[in-house]
């Protein structure tokens, strides 16, 4: 655990073909040992323990792994909740989000054994290395950062070909034609066919989520909200871990999430991306609409603009920034109130809001009614209009001066 | 159609009982004439000749209806399909999008048979008194508004009454739930039980779409834009109008576009509110992923915050602001290459893109790609890195010199 | 100090004339009981002892003085200051600011008085009507507002007579030909004269600065800030009020702060209005350019978004609303470390910042220099600029290509 | 003027050492003819012709001077006037500004010569390589950029050896202490002693600006803009490039528009910087104030967001961009009624603004004034302020009832 003299280097470790050789490619090219740190944030697959055990073998000489999974949805994903952040009104933000997280690990490696690199396996054309390496020095500016793909040349055939050589205990022959990363707010993938931006998304890429056409009986869900955190299920309380867990579950089944879109990359380039992310956007369905309840208009409308800027900051890697941790003190405070219950219908790819409930809602049921009761004095709506329309009657009063009135038409009615 | 030395007032006709009623209403109390103008928006409905006669049969001195239905579609559906507009991100506002081609239909009018006086059907709590006459008195400053239920206590068994008593030729024992407005981008619907926002819509609040749970086989459709405009659908060339009416036919049999929502209205209260408005969604979603394809990516990023405030102002009855009028400036300049095909599947509720197809796109395969060809030169993103994350990275190293550095925890991996 | 069964109204007091006469004008209108109450916020003029008299002299049967300076400072002048406040680019929300302190303390004394309702001396024309209305429902919903000039015809002129006739305590004869609102952020005037937005204002038009043109000698002074408040002046510690105060009189002395625009009220109209705020305009220009050595490029450049609307909304007298709550997180996180000493110079209207010095900043003057020690990588400059100038120019590539492109125009060089 | 078997190269030419001795830098390490460039934006200093036989004698193959001062004053200044752009708050954008209207002759040059690749002076880090090389791709997206100090190791050191031993017409001794940019829009200075920010400026590094602390006597100008552009001043009509030369003229003569300040580099760094701008700075207090008369509100507010973003993107070299041209069409849509005269006193370093006329004002006296002929309706305020403050006064409502309501302290009055 204590740093020796030689230099060392944290790697962000999937236990995939590439980081397994990236364990002996940057031991070979830098000198430095190899420490393999994997974070649990929900992706699923292997075991951990197992992966663990492949980075010692293929070289590392330390092998850590984190399971980080109730610390991704409570610090991460929830923010990301209150946020109702969508990225191009469309995308939650799956691997984005899962990047900081994943860096706070590796940088706490990086201290803990003694490493002042860290290197992970992206190329150099997507928005990962960004997330990686901004977040890195944000967190630790004096840390390095190394991407053996990018910066190794480590190509895939160099990669198979090293493995091979070195008998690495790794899968080398399959030909995966997606390029996958999945987390428990969402799973992203991108293939070959899919460049092709006319062509459809094929049955094959979807994992999370069961075709939407051909559903189950439609399920009801009631989710309740504390300070925009989802706490129960049907009454049950629930972790916001298990609270996605539970609804990637149910809305899975029912084929809600599915998201096929063209995203401006940080990089600067258009790329096509599937996405599938049930729980999240169930969650985000459902916490949107509590917020219509609770929320007073002036703080809901200027909250849009906050959270597309949080989004944005988040997707371009600045989750470490000034400016998110100020948008998060924003957001936090708009939160106070949003409690209570959304009850949903999942089905057929469909998260519909059905019925809502607060304790703290903003919703008077004596001021909107048209039955008796109704508290609303109409009288004032008057004066209202007078004064809130003056600015625009003045303008069009010169309109009219000059020339500029409305165009009426001419011909006889 | 020349004016008189009597008053005249001109009335927002809609053939319905309150409107009916006011026309004498209006007359009893103000001594003044009543020209009644009934104006298309494909509302459907009534015959507009039959609507006509009814006001001439109610008292009123003229009566005039206009076909406004390309209009509506070419002039004001249109920019809001540009602008991508839905309030609340939800709604896209159907009954908020008529109000001002009504509006200047009424102000024609006015002028033409020479009234001072606009009068319309609506309350005192809700939106539309608000864009009427904010809308009426920006085109025409010197016209006076009059609301005859809230300003001269017309209520509805006022007006049943005053039906009954004076033989109008108006229904008046329908005791009708629902307060409905439609028109060809949707419809909007507010009942008294759904004041209760726990309830659940019942499938008779329905209309424009059937129920998304039994949807008929997969629809496929191809939707080709000019410049942000559909002007094809499967290689048929459409007008604005046309194309609506056909994705309101197509998406309404899928169950696509309904709405349930809690809205902040701008006299200040939360309503619940029902919608449908399948064409509307069904090419929102489409001309959202053209522009994915065809906007560049900081021109999209503001684009949204300008689609916001037009979305609000239009809401909030400022359809001829100056305002208004700056951010469609910016609007129209942005669309110049929205131009290319968009392939959808609408099925069950759902309007799912699945292909895209752009002379004018900036997606760009030979940068995307991953395979053979690709033209990225991944060697700027070290330096693009660096300099992208300096800001962030400058104020982490302050952080950690403050003691306000990241929390990475302490205890031993 | 107990309510008893008669109604009881806490007036705003001034001690000058209209609210003299509301004393017993609002009795005799409405039979209430009046308790008089008057806030000092810095305003200067009559000693606040013999102003309570003349409440009790006038007919009050309580009248209530308090000191609210410090209040003041603290908590509404520095969040002013922290926000940078200045509507409309100019004027630093002088009258806005006080209005809301003001109502605290109205509705503090209706609640200990037992009164149901709250008056202040407003016209129906102006902004703090609005201030003071929205003010008191925001804080105690439960409150009626009362505005007897406008809501009870006291005309000025039936003020005079009123006055006369009852023998109140208080000067009827002087033509005041200025509307005076001060309190120690600033000091706002309005007269008849101005009104015609070509006239220039007349010396007499200033209390709180001296004329620019003949200046004393140059004054420097260093201002010493902690998290965005100013904490020395000179090297002596002040509280906010105290530096407040000190800088009215440097900065005044020098003619600094003198502010003459064209201004959008809340009520649609524009009016003409002088301003001095000689302390507000120093601090401010002091507070920004410690942001520009202290705060991240980001977070500063939202900050004038953020900033921009809490000043909108100050203005708009929403001092009290969820949106300038959740503004003011936003705008505490920014000022963490907007500590350090800013010197000036004063002189002749203009206060010109000479010097910074911050253990806190974020200026690097080995990132900086262009001399020895610079520590910037430059060859990191060449992929930055590839990768964040491409998405224009493939959207320049794409003009070319559609005959778009810039018109570099025909004649031989 | 044809183009040649061999390589060209299009320098932007300042007639300094640094480019002059680039023309041969380049060629040997390149191979490459250099045809030489200088634009005249107004700098002054030496004659054009001077640099242009500078040019020749120093190796270029060609020479062109572009007299582009009316251009950069109409198609750049004007626009940022318009904008009322200042970067901070405090900087209008005098570099920036000259950056576009410079790559665009060298552009037209690099086509005409049949150069492949365009160069400039500029050092890697500072915003204006990023300007040039982002200006020149949006512009041309074939060309390729160098720049000689950044990308050919070209040091000041190594220019001056060069000079000397090719006996390059250009002094070489003189240390000049200051980093200078000129144009007719401003001045830019960087030097040495002022990186360390506590440090004041000196008396010597102005050139644009009298000192203000002694100024001559008050000078009063009377400027009339038609549409947000300058086109007379005190009666005389002036072309735009008159308009800022004659302003610089007079408000430099009072030591207008000096600036001094910490800002934030595109390239992530924090730098001082000292600009001088008479003309500009007095311009656009007159257009601002001007925009106050004749612009209506909620277009007014909208369009600060609009001129910040317009000015990041600016500063940031962006001014070819999609984004920048549709802000540019939001802008000049709100200098439609931008027209009238603006009265300033310009002394002493301030340009005051004292009376405004305009045929296209908002401003209505009959509304604004407190005396006889108001035609304010005050009866409409109460609703107004009902409806207006409703949202707070529900909230408040939700506070109380929840003990979050306001602390108004407990002692007694």
């Amino acid at each position: 655990m204590s740093s020796t003299s030689s230099k060392r280097v944290v790697l962000a470790y999937s236990g995939g073909l590439d980081t397994s050789v990236a364990i002996g490619w940057i031991g070979e090219a830098t000198g430095a040992e190899v420490i393999a740190v994997a974070v649990d944030v929900g992706q699923g697959g292997e075991d951990l323990d197992v992966i663990r055990q492949r980075a010692l073998d293929c070289g590392a000489v330390e092998a850590y792994v984190a399971d980080a999974r109730d610390e991704f949805a409570t610090e991460y994903c929830m923010p990301a909740l209150a946020a109702n952040a969508m990225y191009l009104d469309r995308y939650p933000l799956v691997s984005a989000l899962s990047r900081p997280v994943i860096v706070k690990h590796l940088v706490r490696a990086a201290r803990q054994f003694g490493a002042d690199t860290v290197a992970h396996g992206c190329t150099g054309k997507g928005n990962d290395q960004v997330r990686f390496e901004v977040g890195i020095t944000s967190l630790a500016p004096d840390l390095a950062c190394l991407a053996p793909v990018r910066d190794l040349a480590l190509t895939r055939d160099k990669a198979i070909a090293y493995a091979n050589e070195h008998a690495l205990p790794i899968e080398t022959t399959k030909n995966n034609p997606f390029s996958i990363d999945q987390n428990v707010w969402g799973r992203a993938v991108e293939t070959g066919f899919l460049e092709d931006i006319w062509n459809s998304p094929t049955k094959d890429v979807y994992s999370y989520t069961d075709d939407p056409t051909f559903p189950p009986v439609e399920d009801e869900v009631v989710i309740t909200f504390e300070q925009g955190v989802p706490v129960a299920i049907d009454g049950v309380a629930v972790t916001p871990l298990r609270a996605i867990q539970e609804m990637n579950r149910r809305a899975g089944a029912q084929g809600i999430g599915r998201i096929d879109i063209v995203e401006d990359r940080l990089v600067g380039i258009k790329s096509r991306e599937v996405y599938e992310a049930p729980g999240a956007i169930a969650l985000i369905a459902a916490h949107a609409e509590l917020e219509n309840v609770t929320v007073e208009r002036e703080q809901a409308r200027f909250k849009r603009t906050v959270g597309q800027r949080w989004t944005e900051l988040v997707y371009d890697g600045q989750w470490f920034s000034p400016l998110k941790h100020s948008l998060d003190a924003f957001i936090a405070d708009t939160q106070r109130y949003v409690s209570g219950d959304i009850r949903m219908t999942l089905h057929g790819g469909r998260a519909v809001v059905t019925g809502r409930r607060s304790d703290t809602s903003l919703y008077d049921f004596s001021l909107a009614t048209y039955d008796t009761g109704d508290a609303f004095d109409q009288s004032n709506a008057k004066g209202f209009i007078e004064i809130f329309g003056l600015t625009s009657k003045l303008a069009a009063a010169r309109d009219v001066a000059f020339g500029n009135g409305p165009d009426l038409g001419t011909q006889q009615l």
